[in-house]
């Protein structure tokens, strides 16, 4: 069986809108917080810093329904489609990729 | 001045297609490969498994031109936007998240 945990207790998870296609944050999971994501249909994930599981949106309401989940080829990351209530940035930003490193042309 | 690698000398870079906003894959840059990404206008990694830096489409001709790099609200996660030529995954997919998990409604 696919295990996506078997390199690595976390691995990182691209959240990007459903209805725009933007990129909004990526979070780390662990196979506990892909569980809670797949049982509720919303996204958990695991903070590194706190060292727990958290519900995006738990605070802010602005939680992320997900509506599909693909790994890739290497198996070792994710993507997944939600629709972003809210915002995603606790900047209040609509993504958390906000600030511009680099632009061709400029 | 702004340190992207205070935290971790490796920290994922997103690719999305800047063309059709199709995410296509996850790799790691540390400061080597960012300021080579920087310098060329095309994406450079490093290889977690083979320990080195290596630029995308060298062997395959399947380079990245880069449009444009943000990073996120932590600075600690890069996403480019670039042009894809031809596709980025080894498999012959366009993208590298071609395996699906879940979808809702299914």
């Amino acid at each position: 069986m696919l295990n996506l945990f078997e390199k690595s207790d976390l691995i990182p998870a691209i959240i990007q809108d459903a209805n725009t296609n933007e990129v909004v944050m990526l979070g780390y999971m662990n196979e506990a917080s892909l569980k809670l994501t797949l049982e509720t249909g919303r996204t958990w994930f695991y903070s590194r810093s706190r060292q727990q599981l958290w519900n995006k949106g738990e605070t802010s309401g602005h939680f992320q329904n997900v509506k599909s989940i693909y790994y890739d080829c290497d198996a070792d990351t994710l993507l997944i489609k939600a629709e972003q209530i809210g915002n995603a940035c606790h900047t209040g930003e609509f993504s958390c990729f906000h600030n511009k490193l680099y632009e061709s042309g400029e």
